[in-house]
Parts: structure tokens; sequence; C-alpha cells
């Protein structure tokens, strides 16, 4: 995950771009991130547990919550990162997608053969689809500092 | 920060509302949070590296940089959690406020002793402030579950 260093001592920061398959790499080792939304005219971002399936992330919410009213047919994002605060290295995702939710019941029986379950109290009977239609990453790595 | 339990066993999952101070206390206690805001009219976000001043957050950026055209004069959020996937619980936190760059030379005295920099690679000459105008946040927790 993390660029290797020779050094022990933090070298030159530096970010490095990720490709869509590294982002898709970093979503997939992860099980919560940020679904980032206006929620009445303000920027939102709450974390949900979720799985990636292909290019899509999907997640279960409660159909009565303020998430599926404000995700469902809006362009939201959705953030992962993990970052080290001891060694200041990390990354960061961000896909956006237009989100909808999944109705279709062949759809709902893959997203449930998938493992998606909710860790929140409410009837998580809203599964939400964003399709990471622009997916876009960085690293933060620290390079060797030149000799002196 | 987490609700006790008496049982190893994931209980009943519930959602517990923080109070301001709790809020702060959380943000205190971490040094990365995500800048929430609108990217050229799409939904956006991004860790930084962040110093809590009483009811405000600081980071610094590079002035040239997309967060700093984005977040200045803007209302944006800030969102910070801890979430734990094998017991599933934690915690979110997120701020909103009109963001601004910190100009005065006091104020920037102030902050640098606050030991705030900057873990980029660019030059992060623009202190930015997001007062927490609104502070919300809630805590997952598991509940024992009831004896049957």
């Amino acid at each position: 995950m993390y660029h290797d260093t020779s050094s022990d001592e933090p070298g030159t920061p530096g970010f490095r771009s990720l490709d869509r398959l590294a982002c898709l790499r970093m979503l997939h080792g992860r099980v919560v991130g940020r679904v980032v939304y206006t929620d009445r005219a303000l920027p939102s971002a709450q974390p949900v547990n979720y799985v990636l399936d292909g290019d899509e992330v999907l997640f279960r919410t409660a159909s009565t919550g303020k998430i599926a009213a404000a995700t469902c047919g809006a362009v939201v994002a959705f953030q992962v990162d993990d970052i080290d605060p001891v060694t200041r290295t990390g990354w960061s995702v961000l896909g956006v997608g237009e989100a909808y939710e999944v109705v279709d019941p062949r759809r709902l029986a893959e997203v449930a053969a998938l493992g998606l379950d909710s860790w929140a109290p409410l009837a998580a009977d809203h599964v939400v689809c964003i399709p990471l239609q622009v997916l876009t990453g960085r690293e933060l790595v620290r390079t060797p500092a030149a000799s002196v």
C-alpha cells in the first residue's frame, strides 16, 4: 500500500496519482467509506459500510433516512482513505456517480450474496448503488531525503 | 470512546447522538479529517491533517490548489470518524461552516504555535479556517442482547 523507503527518517513527501485499477483495488480492501452528498443545500458526509461489485459501490440504508432521500437520483461522491499519522503516508480515493436505489429482485439477490448487511440499527431496507463514473485517487508517499 | 458492553457477542446496535462538547472532544483526539466541498459542481472530499482550536478547524493547503479555490468563502463541511469494522462500533462527527483564509499575522502566529504543519508536498502557504457553526455527531454502539 505504501511506497518503500530506504530511510527510517521521513523524506520528501510526494503525491502519486492512482489509476482506476489501483483505486478499485483500494476500495476492494476496505469496508467503510463515506457517502458525500448535499443535505438541505449543505455539504454532508456520513460513513457507511459497503461492498464493491465491479465498478459499483453498494450500501444499505433506511428508506426513511436522510441518506436515502439525499442520494437517490443525485450525483454523489464516495470517499475512502487510509492515512497513517505516524509515517504521514497513505492514500485517498474519490468516486463520483449518479446514485440510485436497487429494486430489481435479481440484483438484490446478487447484492445479498455479496454479504452486504447493515451495521446500523434501523431497518436498512434500501440498497443504494453508486456507479463509479469518475474515480480518482492519490497516494501520499515519502521518498528518501537526498544525501547532503 | 465506545459504549461498554457486558457481552462479547454483538448485541443490538444503536445510534447515540453526541452533543457539541463530545463532538469537540472527538475532533480534538484526531489529526486527519476530510474537507467536504463542491468541486466544479460535484461533491468532493479530501483528507487533510488539521488542528482544532476552540470551535475552529484549521489546516494548511497550497494557495494554488483546488481545495483553496473551492473552500475559501464557501460553506464547507469537515468530517471525522473512527469506525471499528470488527466490533462494528464507532463514531462520526460533521462540522459545517463558512471557510476563510487566515491572513491576520497574529492569528497565523497562533496557528503556527499550535504545531500545524502540512504533510503534503506542495508549498502549503494557505491556512484555511472552518468555524464549526454547526456540529453534529453520533456513535454507533452495541447494547447487550436481551436474555432469552
